[in-house]
This record gives C-alpha cells, sequence and structure tokens, in this order.
C-alpha cells in the first residue's frame, strides 16, 4: 500500500506528518524505525499522526512518535506544525483548532505568515515537580558540578529545566557543561540544560542541551523555561523574542499561574508518497 | 515551480534522483546545500542528476553531486541507483545502459531482484598513481602510524585507498586508526582506511574510514580495493562477497589490467515533490 506524507519542520525540529482521516495508517515500532531512518527511510527527529476525534469540541487528535517507536506527550514545535499541516491539507478552516493529545487538549491558533501560537502550559517551580532535589523552593540554587558553582533555576514545562544566565552564549562551553548538568544526582530523571544571555528586557539568545538528544537547534520548551526564569528573576518583561540556532520564538508569559504563549515559525517542505 | 525527486539508497549511501529529462532542472550550491540539509531540506549523502545524452552510443548522462555543491567524479552506489532509476521511471528498458560522467562512459547493467552491476575501472597500484610516498612499488609496505608498523596495500579505484588485513574487524579499532591512516604524511592527498578480515577465499568482512567522512555503512570502492589486494596477496579468489554494515556485495577481478565490476543491490525508498 501507498503512504502519503508530508515533510515539515519548525525551528529545524523535522517531522513527518502523516494524514489519518483521508487514508488509514497502521503504526507500529518496526515500522516508525523503519520510517525514521535518514539513509534506509524518510527521516526525522518525530512522526506527527493526525486523526479524527470523536469527542464533541475537539477537531482532531494527533500522536507524537520518535523513531525508536516510544510516544512523546508534549512537542511544541510539532504542535505547530501541526496547526498548519491540517489547513494548508484543507481538514480545517478554523485558525483556532481543538486538538487532543496524550497530555490534553490544547488550541494551537494560526497567525500571520505561516506562524503559530501554542499554549505550552503553566510552568511548575517546586523541586519535586522538577523532579529537583532542594531543602525549599528558592527562586535560584547553587548547583556543585565538578567543584564549581552554577547559578540555576529549575522548571518543569512538562519536562524538566534547568536555565542559567551566561554573558556570551556563543562561547560557553555547552558542550561540556550541558551533560554534567543533565547527569547531575540532584536530577532524579535527568534535565534539559538552558544557557540563556540576556540582550535586552525583550529578547534573549539561547542554546539548549536535551535530556537524551545532546544541543539541538531549538527547545520550545527550553525556550519557555528561560523566558519563565527570566521574568521570575525580573530581568525580562512578558513578551520576549528567543534567538535560536535554528530560528526566532516569540514568548509571552502574564505571572504565576498563567500559561506561556509560543509563537514561531513552521516550514512545509516537501510532499511524498512511500510504498509500505 | 515544484520539482520531482526520488529517494534511493544502495547499501545506505542515499540519493536523492532527479529526472533531468522529463523536467528542467537548475542546480546550484545554494539549492544543493538546502535539498541536502536533512532537517530543513530532503537529505542525501549525494544527489544524482540525470539528463539526455547528445553523443551517439550513449544513452543517458548523469552528474552527481555533494550537499556542499562539490561535484563527484564516481561513485559505485550512485551509479546502480541510477541503472535502477532510469528503468522504474520508464527512461529507457534496456538492461546495459550507456551513461556518461564525469569520469568517462560507464555500462551499469541490471541484475534478477533489483541488484545491478558495475564496471568500476581498473585499479592502480603504482605509488604516484595512488599517491602514496615509497621508494619503489611492492605488493605490501610497512606503515609507521604512532610508532606502531601496520602492514598495508595500496590501491587506486580513482580514489586512494590503505587496505589491511585485520583478524577482527568488529573489535579492531577502526575510529582511533582510521584517522591517523587517513591523514598519514606518506599519503599526500590523505587516503581511505580499509580493514578487511578474511573469512574465506571468496567471502570478506570489510569496514572502511572514508577519507572526510568518517567510518561509513559501505564503501562501494573500497570494497573492490579490499578485494584486489586479497587477490594480489594470493588471499582470495577472483569472485568474492563482501559483508558491510549496510549490507553486501559481490565484487569480481579477473586479475592485472582487468577492470574491477561490483555487483550490489538498490533500493527506491520513496517519491517526492519539493516546492522551490
Amino acid at each position: 500500500m501507498k503512504l502519503r506524507f508530508t515533510k515539515m519542520h519548525g525551528l529545524g525540529n523535522d517531522f513527518v506528518v502523516l494524514d489519518g482521516v483521508r487514508q488509514s495508517v497502521q503504526l507500529d515500532a518496526e515500522l516508525l524505525r523503519r520510517l525514521g531512518h535518514r539513509n534506509f527511510g524518510i527521516g526525522f527527529d518525530q512522526l506527527l499522526l493526525v486523526e479524527p476525534s470523536d469527542t464533541a469540541g475537539v477537531d482532531f487528535r494527533y500522536r507524537i512518535f520518535n523513531a525508536d517507536g516510544s510516544e512523546v506527550g508534549q512537542c511544541g514545535n510539532g504542535a505547530r506544525c501541526f496547526a498548519r499541516f491540517v489547513h494548508e491539507q484543507g481538514l480545517t478552516d478554523k485558525t483556532e483548532i481543538a486538538v487532543q493529545t496524550a497530555r490534553g487538549v490544547i488550541y494551537p491558533r494560526l497567525e500571520q505568515g505561516g506562524n503559530v501560537t501554542v499554549d505550552m502550559g503553566v510552568p511548575r517551580v517546586a523541586p519535586a515537580e522538577i523532579p529537583f532535589v532542594a531543602a525549599e523552593e528558592q527562586l535560584n540554587y547553587p548547583l556543585d558540578v565538578a567543584g564549581h558553582l552554577y547559578d540555576i533555576s529549575v522548571v518543569s514545562m512538562g519536562n524538566p529545566h534547568a536555565v542559567q544566565v551566561v554573558d556570551d552564549v556563543e562561547s560557553y562551553p555547552v558542550g561540556k557543561l550541558g551533560p554534567l548538568i543533565e547527569h547531575h544526582p540532584r536530577f532524579p530523571e535527568r534535565v534539559n540544560a538552558g544557557f540563556m544571555q540576556i540582550v535586552g528586557r525583550d529578547e534573549i539568545r539561547l542554546r539548549v542541551f536535551e535530556r537524551g538528544a545532546g544541543e539541538t537547534l531549538a527547545c520550545g520548551t527550553g525556550a519557555c523555561a528561560a523566558v519563565v526564569v527570566g521574568i521570575r528573576r525580573g530581568l525580562l518583561d512578558p513578551g520576549v523574542l528567543v534567538h535560536t540556532h535554528g530560528g526566532d520564538l516569540t514568548i509571552r508569559w502574564a505571572g504565576e499561574g498563567q500559561p506561556v504563549l509560543m509563537t514561531g515559525p513552521t516550514a512545509t517542505v516537501f510532499e511524498g508518497t512511500i510504498e509500505l
């Protein structure tokens, strides 16, 4: 049988998107591995499967898979590509789309020029919710890494982040320090390590060493975590432009108890057909 | 404009193949970089452009490009994919196809089951033709690498190879020794470093550390070079099955002055359309 797919990316985080509304798609770990291989298959960071919803008020459901067959709960770059995909494919003409994910219903909103805004949820900072080993909750913590103390803040955006402010993010030894923070014993489930340079009250540069993946071109939840930390520390205003190696995101956060809104670009790269 | 393409691979060496016969294709370095990027574009090891020939007796011409925009003279895996492509696309019904490459006309031949045989040319072993710094031509040479002597033979298959016989290729430190041989001062244009385990007189296991690329899944010219070395040293018969991490090749060589024939598999992965 022939499977139609669309290749997309958000800030270089790349996706194979499958229309499971107009074609029947049966995925298993072996097929995901085959499709995900960049030499022997199509290649992707994650695969998005769009399916019809059977819930009133919900337009679609979608699931996110890694190439190793595991399922992902949340992916900001993927949610943006999903919203553009259902529009381009003519599956809906709504600009705010209700979609059921593994972590609940989200409402990505299509903006001008292919940009999409996604509600990334309410950030959590209590140590137990990260999880992070600490006697009490603080705004920032000294973290002992190989005998040096680093000043970090911790945030959960559904996944754990340890963010620090640095003077010059481009020359910072992210590749060396990232894995030491990721595997630090005070993060029992490991952590994403973010490095943020404050350019102004509404602009930062960011690099993220992702848990299990190393440094990536752009990390959506990492951008949210960094801006939340900057606002809580009084360094940033509620709307911030975030420069990453993959491109720019805009992050908005109104403060404690409020959700983080992420606006960013999407791109459709090509359409394909593969024989299964 | 829309560009149609086919994604193929030979032993995991993957190609975007463009039909330049039925569509007009204008390639430049910027477009190659864009198409070649595995996150932002389609992704490939090399791009093959198939074009009509204006020479009598020649069916097609084709050119091979790297994602950095540079042009490649010869690629055995690419030649096999080319032959399958022109058949599957209905561009010819010949089984032996005359095709003009940057290095002259070659005649890939379609076999059963998607296998293709390619004439890889006559091997050269004179030191000046590798190039390799040596006082006189020998069957093998002691090569001093970091104070240890390695017993290597040198072959040019249009590109330079240094081949050695090892007891157990899987446990051999290819990643450590490969770059030291690649950059050894006796190879002024650097070299591909091959490591061959003799399984029997008609069967070897092979790993190749490729010049400028590191260890790859399979190297067609490396398989030819290894079998030529094994036959010249009296260790192998004229037809040899070569196991690589990407799959199996069969190499045939009738001896001095004769061309090397390589038979191996091809696979069409998917068809795509990209908006330029």
